[in-house]
Parts: structure tokens; sequence; C-alpha cells
């Protein structure tokens, strides 16, 4: 499935002269990429160009010139920190690191896909090959540990280091389970709504709960606040993913930049199809996997499958699990942040009622 | 360039009662290997199956039905820790970590040479598909860091855990660079040796180097020392690459398992052909870029090739390569360790001998 990048909403709202979150966390994800010194400059130049430094020619690009992604894993990360009671600073290096390890799965992702673009720019493996854009992730990868070593020279202690390093580790691979689970799924058609969605518990959630916890932590959150963040970065990934998810069916072309019922046409296994897959009878499944079974679903079938989801009632039950996942979201924020006047907290209350309600 | 497991020599003769390698990492990597805790049962079946745990049917393997691997990364390090003073149990974690390191390493190298075997097996990506191997390579990652966590827990400053775990993402990030080089190196016909070589000491030296250096931090050794292990490991790792090309083109049938001159049929840039390309005239020159431009070198060049090399006296070349790198890691070793009677630097020595001279 492809992780995408379009549909969030964008981060610049959350910024305001107290938080500047490029300001944050550019220079230390320009402190990592550095420690590719040029000894292989393929290797430093396929970073640059995915990261949106460098054009496909390599040479600098301009911030304006491109987009670097919408940020948001870093973005939680820095405001739990301001939210437990601590400067949204003090967990740069975490939103530095979660960055890169988005970037990471991102670029083997569109290996996996096999998708052309990202960002509305040729994919790392559509330019150098599939054998290149391995090592191009796996660069990345090996880099988004290095901001966390750097916490120490801003008085983390080095239990705390560790323990923030073995966590993002243990991380990381619950998002190659939840890969390993999105490819198995593409052969399945009998798939689960409950299976999907732990498959997205580790694919999407995972690194939005760790930057949750992981900020709050360095934000001198206590360890019964800190799994309270946790609750809320696993609520905020998957109450997103869901609501993608729905987007991707329902959602105005203008806004996503999508064809209307896109990801029925393009047989995506999303939420809103399991959800139906389960209502139907026998004979309307067997139906639903024919029209499923071929490379692409043409417009007959496309209204067919919109039709069986306004019959069922579908989108309601989604949005439904999304409101789920968003009381579950402000709840644990509520409870984990720290009382009072609490700007911060505030903006992620801000980015919970966005995120579940947004149109692209 | 395919990293070739066949070729080293066993280490069962660096076992003794007092030196039992498996059975100092064995439970190590099982514990790394049980983190993936069946969530995504392929996923977990992936990584048994390429670590030699289990068969294509996933079922457990016994160790004597497979080849594992020869496991002289994590000897060196084990032995490292042992020659500098202490206990070469105190580097277990470290020889896992490597260990692990090594297996992803191979696993996407194995996608990138599109290898159909390794250790006499079906590789996972031709049993499985790129996408699916792509995350065993990721999580066999993610997972080389686990025991490293472990450190603490027999001792070992979290300080030092820190400063461990930093070098050994640095030298992933060293091997990456070598991986991506020895990719680009394969569309060009002007490599040097010495850019050969260059490549060689990230993509197969850096991971000895680490192990050496890491496994002599944990027996003990100062950091002067410390830095003596790295060259030895250096050294010791280039000149086992040197010898594995060297035996690619006049190794014994038998012992290698390879055809004569099986690297001149199958146009591998390795160092006796780069030192070669160095001392043909302009026309002989073009003649070998000819006969390299085919996808595969018949009969009549291979031996225009071979009797090319001997006339240059490129295996001399090559031999007087391996003995200084053989030197180079002997002096290393005899200063790094502790004076005196010494058995695992006495082995180390041992293992020299052999990579410097084996014939297989």
């Amino acid at each position: 499935m492809k992780i995408t990048q379009s549909s969030p909403p964008g981060t610049g709202w959350l910024e305001t002269a107290e938080f500047d979150l490029d300001a944050l966390i550019e220079p230390v994800l320009l402190d990592a990429v550095a420690t590719l010194d040029g000894r292989a400059p393929l290797l430093t130049g396929m970073v640059r160009y995915h990261l949106g430094y460098a054009g496909r020619d390599l040479q600098p690009l301009d911030r304006r010139a491109v987009d670097r992604g919408k940020r948001i894993r870093p973005a939680v990360a820095l405001l739990a920190a301001g939210a437990a009671g601590g400067e949204p600073r003090a967990a740069a290096p975490v939103g530095a690191a979660v960055e890169l390890l988005h970037n990471f799965s991102l670029v083997h992702d569109d290996i996996q896909d096999e998708s052309p673009t990202r960002r509305h720019r040729p994919t790392v493996w559509s330019l150098w090959g599939i054998g290149q854009a391995i090592n191009a992730g796996d660069a990345l990868f090996a880099m988004a540990h290095l901001p966390l070593y750097r916490l120490a020279s801003s008085g983390v202690t080095a239990d705390l280091s560790l323990r923030l390093l073995e966590a993002f580790d243990r991380m990381t691979i619950a998002i190659v389970e939840g890969q390993t689970l999105d490819l198995t799924f593409e052969a399945r058609s009998d798939v689960s709504a409950e299976e999907y969605l732990e498959m997205i518990a580790g694919k999407t959630a995972a690194i939005v709960r760790f930057a949750a916890w992981a900020g709050a932590l360095l934000g001198g959150a206590n360890e019964v606040a800190a799994s309270r963040w946790a609750e809320f970065g696993l609520a905020l990934g998957l109450g997103f993913q869901a609501r993608d998810d729905l987007l991707g069916i329902w959602g105005a072309q203008e806004a996503t930049g999508k064809a209307p019922a896109d990801d029925v046409r393009r047989r995506k296994q999303s939420l809103p199809i399991l959800i139906l897959r389960d209502r139907l009878d026998d004979a309307e499944r067997a139906d639903l996997d024919r029209l499923y079974a071929a490379p692409n679903v043409d417009r007959a079938g496309v209204t067919r499958v919109l039709a069986l989801l306004q019959r069922e009632g579908v989108r309601q039950e989604v949005e439904a699990v999304i409101g789920t996942y968003h009381d579950r979201a402000a709840a644990a924020l509520l409870d984990a942040a720290r009382p009072g006047s609490n700007p911060a907290r505030d903006r992620l209350l801000t980015l919970v009622e966005r995120l579940s309600s947004r149109s692209s």
C-alpha cells in the first residue's frame, strides 16, 4: 500500500513565532545528512534528492521549490515535549530521527509498490534502479539513529538515550512487520478489518506512537504520563490512516489530488472495502472479489462498488471508527499533558481535530 | 559483487573446549530472533530461513542439516575480547550484532546481484520476491542493534554502550557506501585498484574492523590499543577480500566449489583484473573491455585473459598485496594484544595466517 504524502494537512498552521518546526529540526537533519561525507557521491545524492535537498541532477534545491513532506511526525514529537512541560527543542533529535526513519520506509515502500512518483517527483528507484534505491533506504535507516546519539550533549542521561534508542529499533521492527503484512494482504481476499487495523498499528501508527512517547519523556513526563502519550500517538496514527482510507474513496478530487474513488479503481483493500466485504452475502462477496481480481476496476465496477458501500452505510461506519480514535486520542492527550495554560497541548488538540475531520 | 560465503575457511579449528563460538553467541542470536514475536509470521519465517534456523517450508532445521555461515566476524569480536585481556563472552552481544548485520547485508546484496543461491539454498528474494526480501533485510538490520542494548546487564556502562552503538551505525553507513560504489563500478570500465580497495574497505572490511575494535574495548583494551585493534580488523578484512579475489581466478575447483577462472567468466571487476587493465597498452585494454562488454566471457576469452594475467605477473602482485595486509594485521595484533601467554591472540594469528594462505 502506498504511504500517501499528499493527503495530510499541512503543518504550516502549527507554526508560530514560538514554534518554528523547520528551524528546530532542520539543523539536526542536515547534520545527519552530512555524515554521508561523499565517499559514495551517488548515495549522498540519492538521500539528498529524496529528502528534497537536491534535484535529480543532484544540484541543491531551494526549500520553496520542493515538497519536503508535511513533517507531522516531528511536529508530534516536539509538541509532546512542550505539552509535557518541557521545551519543544528538547525533542528535536527525536523529531529528526522519526523524519529520517519515515523517509527510509518511504524509499523502500516505493520499490515494493512500484510507485513511479512521490511528492510529485520521480521516486528514487525509478531514477536509479532498485538496487541503488535499496542502498538509499538502508543509509537513511542507519542515519536515522545518529541524532539520538546527540541527546547526551543536551543533558539527557545515557540511560534514557539507550532506552529511546532501543524503543526506536523495536518500533522499526513493528513498521517492518506491518509492511510485511501489508504486502501479504495484497494476495489475500479474506483480510478482516481487525487484521487490517493491526497491520496499520505497525506500519503507520507505531512511529507516531514513538514520537509522542519519546517527545513527552524528553519534555519531562513521568512513566505513567508517558504511557498515556503512547496511547495518544497510537490513536492519532490509527485515526489518521482510517481517515486517509475514507478520503481515498470519498475525498474531493480538488483537495486530495486524486480522482474520486481512486482507491476503488486501484483495488486497494482499504478499511471501507474490508468492512463492506464483511457485510455482503456470499454471492455479492464473490462478485466483489471478481471485480477486484482484474488489474483495474472499470468505471461500471467503481459505480457498483460505490453503490454497495452506500447501501451498507460503510462511510458512516468508517466515520465512527475515526470518531472512536479521535476520542481516544483527545482523552489521552488531556490526561497526559500538563494541565492549565498549555499552548503546545492546544496545538496537538487542533491537530487531532483536523486529522479527524480533514477533507484533504 | 556477490559476497561469497563458500570461500572462507571454517572456524571449526578455532573452537576448543574453552572457546565454543556457537555456545557463546547462539543464545544471543536466538534472543534477537525471538523479538519477531509472530505478528508477521512470514517475516519471522524469512529471517529464520535466511539464518538457517528454518527450511523453506518455515519448519525448524537442525544445525547439522544446514550451512549457517562460517561466523568469522563474531569469532574476531570474541577472540579480540579474549586477546585484549578479558573474557571472550564479554563480546558475545557484539558478535551476535555483527553476525545479524552481516546477514542483513547479504539479504539485500542477493537482491541487488540477482543471486539465485546463498549457502547452497535459494535466496530469500528468489523464494518470496524482492519486496518481502527487502523487509527481511530491514528487520535483520533493526534486530542487529538489539544485542547491544543487553550490554548494560553484563556491567558495561551506558556511555560505552552508546559509543559502541553509534560506531555500529556509522560502520553500517560505510558498508552501504561501499555497496553503492560496488554497484556503480559495474557500469564503469575505468575503476582503479585504489578505488576498488577503498570500496572494499567499506563493503567488506568495515565490519571486521568494528568487530575487532568493539570486542577489544569490551575485553578491557585502552584507547590506544583499541585503535590498533581497529587497524588489525581493517587489514584482516582487506586481506581476506584480496585473497577471495585471487581464489576467484586461480582457486582450485575442488576447494572453492567454483569453476576455474569463474570470476573471469562472470566478468567480475575484481582486483586482478583492475591491476591487469592498468598494465595494458591502449589496444589491449580496448580488447579486454570488448571481452568484458559481453554478458559472459567465452572459453577462448577466458584463456586470453588468463594468458594476459600471467604475462603481466598479476598473480604475484595480488599475492604481494595480500602479504602487505597480512603483515599489517599481524603487526597490529602483536602490538595490541596482551603480551605473554595469550591463547586467544594465538588463535587470531592463526586466523591471519590461514586467511592469507588459504587455498579455499
